[in-house]
């Protein structure tokens, strides 16, 4: 894609680096007022269908011109009546001169505005879904890869017990097949505003259809099913109840804070050089450090991620706020948060399928490290087989607390000396045995990508999205 | 409820003001142990059943002490052990001597806080959905009786068209019903940890089972059922994936949006003289302006939903930060923002119970209202029956925008005059008259409620709740 | 201004709408890549200076070169070497190519990118308080205009006492002035981050310098005093420290606060009647309702303010964040939140000198408010008379709470009949004059422009501001 | 101090643990009361002294009262009146009959709720003040101790070039040294409401002095002077703006970002083992994992200064929606907001005190991570060396980023080898001398303590401050 190369003014992050085309343009001028012209197209139709007098032929000129947008008529009217849609309502009206007199019959700004809204919601999630769906399949595929490679685990990112890779990476792929099914979710439920007028009361349109209730529903039912929506809000005052943001952006904040969880985790384990990101020939790690590998994805990551979680209270205060039928404390707000929350989640989704596109995981490494941590592994290990042989749990934690192995050959001597363990050099062996140590990390694994993420992946499969190219 | 009492150190309004005895009670720490000492009980009791040596006289003992709580000597452990959970198994221990060596047998502290945490998560939902239950029940008898009085709509805290008052109530009805739904599906939706151990490997309980994985899966899913969860988290580190606490609070935040638009519109309502709180005999309005009738409790629903909203971004911020398979910087957050949330949320549905208990609605103020404003409002009446009758909408438009009207005479003059309307005195007056100008109003009532409202209600029919009286 | 006018893609409502051409220019690639230079330039000469081998040919060659980016040479280098500065390196040794070997010598990426940084909060302050002065100017005038205008005064949203319409424009102009003495200290004490090397040891500069510590402070000093700063940050990892960011973001949140405070008493006000704001002959209210006095501009401040606000969460997190000697997750997430809140303050403040160069003001609209709530007004007067003639307060409190006067008239004779209020007809009347009921709002109004306001105009006299002209 | 220890009901964690007795006491109910009657005390003196009628045995009579606060009267008051303030009044009335008809003597609440508050927020952040002059101290002290050690810096938690561990102290230091900084001036210039009456006309005491402004103005300055404020706030509404709110949650915000990053560092530098929190003889690291050394405290830092980051968003919204003279929906807001911003700073400091008071730096392990990374660590000193001998800068980084040297001899023959660095063996091993590496890092350190530390610490000597044993 070609960016916006003005240099003299502020140009978003968005523009000129973050955004993939396909979202970029979706939150476009052109994508928007070619929405409002379809919105009133459908209209017309419907009102036509339900006894309007509206004609074919002017149907058949407002077709022609839905894509035909003149931006530069557009804004003579705006700066002259200073009110978007009026302008966007005239320039249409010029480009269809017969049905001038019939565009937006009976409507106010929000049958467009509102209802174009919930248009982009539900294709924005829908892009973000698919994108999610190959991060899913992504790490899926490297969790049944690396389901048996034993690692380290952390907690309190001290050395903890051994795990394995794989059940590592299905903790990330949890997360991410919460916010699948959650995205999934809002995107069936979201409803179309329909067509309620200037107060919600539907008052002109009911006037037009001479208080013919069933034609008013109808002409609502009509237009949400020709732009996908099954259902329709029944109450509404001028605008749709700005509850359906904050649901939409609370759902984008939970996998924000599930992406942000896996980039930390990565930086930490390249740190530990166990899961380093994928580095390019000719890249620089730093002007004056020309030999770093740094988790620089990772680190764009996160603080993306905390953009979108900042961006995420906006709808909550301004639904807060809306006074009565509707104030419009909204509008410039919203033009903010709604698109740099998608923009940003997409951007962080591109840069995810970037990092794991080629991964460059470690596991021998892991192993290595693992290996280092041994004494202290097997100590639960040690505690629960002298519970099992009749010790008593506190007492034997206690004595494990003060023993100090430096290495496994120290630790089977203390071990050893302390009668109440009930243990020999050869139970401390099999105890300590790698594979012995894993519990059911393997297992969980399996089950959980077979139970769960497989189904899940069966049902939506992945299609082919373009993934836009990472820049600086 | 007689509160906390003392006077000497900081005590949170929770205690001493805004909580409701079954919400406070639930964030006890009474609450806490004794959810404790029953998932041990639960735990002890599937493993018996699974075949590990525990004795019926154990389990006996152990059931025995689960309400007796030594506070004074958990206490003491902790201050010696530093270390919370620890405190609770040796005191619970001391109550039952025969039982000692098996309890926690297997498990890491996240077994019971974890696990207690969902169970409260879970129940601190249900207190707040009967809650919820009764304001739907309240607004929607209120939104029926008073579905065809008619009264003033506001766009921009500005006339707008009228509508009616039962209009108007199921804005906040509809807010409310989405909020309802979203809670029950999270009620139902909540998973339980289960055994995951140290690091989520399960590796405790496997060598207890001696690997025999349909074990271990049946110790989870026994003790699941036991606290009423049907899902079991198949995948966790040492804790489960704070992101659960993200759909929770997110949740509650959203209806604090609700709450907040509800209260905001009536302190409007209430300078409008339309819609007032009840007013207690003995109450001070103010110490210096005897004669106010403030609507101070929507006032406090107001600050207490932005603290809520304002909670709400923690658990963001904590799952994104939770490092690989656990750390601890979630629990001291944790303490706070999660019964916070909850308890904040219970004390706005007390005060809106209260508010919705005996509202002084005033039909007749808001009648008044509309009528001062007739020329105005049936403008878009006479744009539509203009349209209608042939002319252009746009042209139509701006001739109304420059008639000022000071009264309903003065308006039917200057539309006489001006033969674009082509309207008579007569159709002019046959436009305004009132019933004429709510739309669909009544008929949009009628059908959410019957569509929407009441069969909520009859599948979910509220219980009855103590409403805590209302303490300043 | 001429707009970035793609309509193919997602445009900033910055680029498009909101922001003033001075800020804009201000964050533009343009700006950014200059001041690169410039740093590089000052850098070059102060080694110059202390003693390095460095040509004045090589100097003037780059000082040249200031100015004449070429973004197309830029962008490819970036795109091959994955890193920004680099990037600008090559590009500006490209057309310096006897100054190539000696561009950023010694420097580190964020010696061009924090120190920019720096200037340009420095530079975003300076223009932000340039308008926050004329607005500073416009109300102190206002004030002084209406000091006399009584209007009623309102706390709950219900009428209290009397005040005057210049006492409630010092509220928000008190509001403002702490604004701008916080602002003023800020750009007074933003200190620059100086020559500190790749992790702030300032190791390359020492190596360079052959371990004289003078001369690594000299050039600090003397690149410092160039661009305007009187302090260096004494200690520093790789980057400055991110607490700064928080100081100025917290400060643009605090005026966010204001503002929004002011926007709603506007909007409360347009509802009286009382303070409307400028409109446009052509201006079209709203599509359906024609004859609306919408106040639009209070409205977009206050979504915007919000903005704002959710925005000046970022630095906290980020500056918590930042791992060690520095680590990059905050690059993005200060690309959005740091310009982003520049630019909505100064589209804030370009809405505010709107909507202040020509507001409605009706002076004769509040007096008659005030008229019609005269029995209520004078209520704490009669307290007050009563308990100085000697009355009980607690008594006289609970009597005056129970009169309901429907009329001035009905007040006086509840009270004459009441004897403990020892009040006559007479003395009635003469405590409801409306010039007795105004305290000392005037006085005040004039001691606070008095003391407060004109000598910091006379300090800080407001310039010639551009002010953008308000687009849709 | 002995703990609310009511088990059936929520605590606060600040009731039950983390709050120290100085800061709990502070926001406690008894502080509040006495406040009230010592702000009445000095009212009635001030009105005594400007003539008003009050007699010497009246104010005596409520001296003597002034600690002696009947709780149980109070409450019933409050059930009775619903109104706090009054509640308060008439308790003081009933223990000073003689008094009780000039106690708040034209006064409204909020000239005791708010002045009171201001005088919490002035004692609240001297308290904070002391201790964090302590933090300042002891951060002074270890960066003094180790400021030759060496260590490695990390940038993108990847090695990075070699500093001290004083150096990286320093980091912190400089940080809380700005929000001590920051902290004393808000102290210092938090001015004082004074008394303005209901709606900040001050029309009540003008009517007792007998429009003598002066009097008032003096009414108000004997006041504050009392309470050691300097400054009076010259308008208000009823109440102080709460802009004064942002100011000083966005100060404690600030500083909790500081402690974030303190505490992530040291739970960073834990891992690796460099920097230990102290440890208890008896204390248990996990139930399971008995040999963990885990960072519990700074953890709880982290989570705790996260809350506190969310808290300071409560003002900003809170002033945002202030209505004209003045809304009460910030009442149950700031209830929460304000206490709890700074019982959490408080435990955070308590905990900072506790780590840094035997903290266990261990610079032999630092140095040998240096060791280990020797080959890259002294790859900036090889490039600026052949700069200076001549090379290209852009050439030796390009071809310093392709050698991969697994130790330091490895790295000696790749440079001998390649001509265009003009290095020798003998110039290498003099380059890579540890001492060498660290750049101004100690003088930094030094210079840093002498100009800036020292002379604030002798400013402000740190004063005994108690400090609370951190409970669990």
């Amino acid at each position: 894609m070609t960016h916006c190369t003005r240099h003299e003014e502020y140009i978003s992050p968005f523009s000129a680096r973050y955004s993939s085309p396909e979202m970029s343009s979706l939150f476009s001028a052109r994508a928007k007022a070619i929405l409002f012209r379809k919105l009133w197209v459908s209209l017309a139709k419907a009102q036509k269908k339900l006894g309007l007098p509206i004609s074919d032929p002017q149907i058949n000129e407002m077709q022609a011109a839905v894509n035909d947008i003149d931006f530069e008529k557009i804004n003579e009217y705006e700066k002259k009546l200073r009110h978007d849609v009026m302008a966007h309502i005239h320039a249409f009206g010029d480009a269809c001169p017969m049905a001038r007199s019939i565009i937006h019959l009976g409507a106010t700004s929000s049958y467009v505005t509102d209802n174009a809204d919930l248009i982009q919601l539900k294709e924005g999630l829908s892009l973000l879904f698919q994108k999610l769906l190959h991060v899913v399949k992504k790490l899926s595929d490297l969790a049944e890869k690396h389901a048996h490679d034993p690692c380290l685990s952390y907690t309190h990112f001290q050395p903890a017990q051994p795990t394995t890779i794989g059940k590592r990476i299905c903790l990330w792929l949890q997360d991410f097949l919460l916010d699948a099914h959650e995205w999934h979710r809002l995107i069936e439920d979201l409803p179309f505003l329909g067509a309620k007028g200037a107060t919600g009361t539907q008052a002109s349109f009911f006037a037009l259809f001479e208080k013919d209730h069933e034609k008013v529903k109808k002409l609502e039912s009509n237009i949400a099913t020709e732009f996908g929506f099954t259902r329709i809000l029944p109450i509404s005052g001028q605008t749709y109840t700005r509850k359906l943001d904050i649901h939409v952006l609370n759902a984008l904040e939970s996998f924000a804070a599930s992406a942000h969880k896996f980039a930390v985790d990565i930086r930490l384990l390249s740190h530990e050089g166990e899961f380093l990101e994928p580095f390019g020939e000719d890249q620089v790690g730093s002007s004056a450090m020309p030999y770093k590998r740094n988790p620089i994805y990772c680190e764009r990551i996160c603080g993306l991620a905390r953009f979108a979680i900042s961006l995420s209270q906006n709808p909550s205060y301004t639904a807060a706020t809306q006074w009565l039928e509707r104030s419009l404390d909204d509008s410039s707000n919203r033009r903010f948060s709604i698109p740099e929350s998608f923009l940003t989640i997409d951007a962080i989704l591109n840069l995810m399928l970037h990092v794991l596109t080629s991964p460059q995981i470690q596991p021998e490494r892991s192993l290595s490290h693992l290996t280092q941590n041994l004494p202290q592994l097997c100590m639960e290990n040690i505690l629960m087989e002298s519970v099992k042989r009749g010790a008593d749990r506190q007492k034997i934690h206690e004595l494990l607390r003060k023993i100090t192995a430096h290495s496994f050959e120290s630790l089977i001597s203390s071990i050893e000396k302390e009668k109440a363990f009930s243990l020999s050099r050869k139970d401390i062996e099999k105890i300590a045995d790698p594979k012995q140590l894993i519990g059911r990390a393997v297992e969980q694994v399996h089950s959980f990508l077979k139970e769960d993420v497989h189904p899940f992946l069966q049902k939506h499969p992945p299609t082919k999205v373009a993934i836009a190219p990472i820049e600086l």
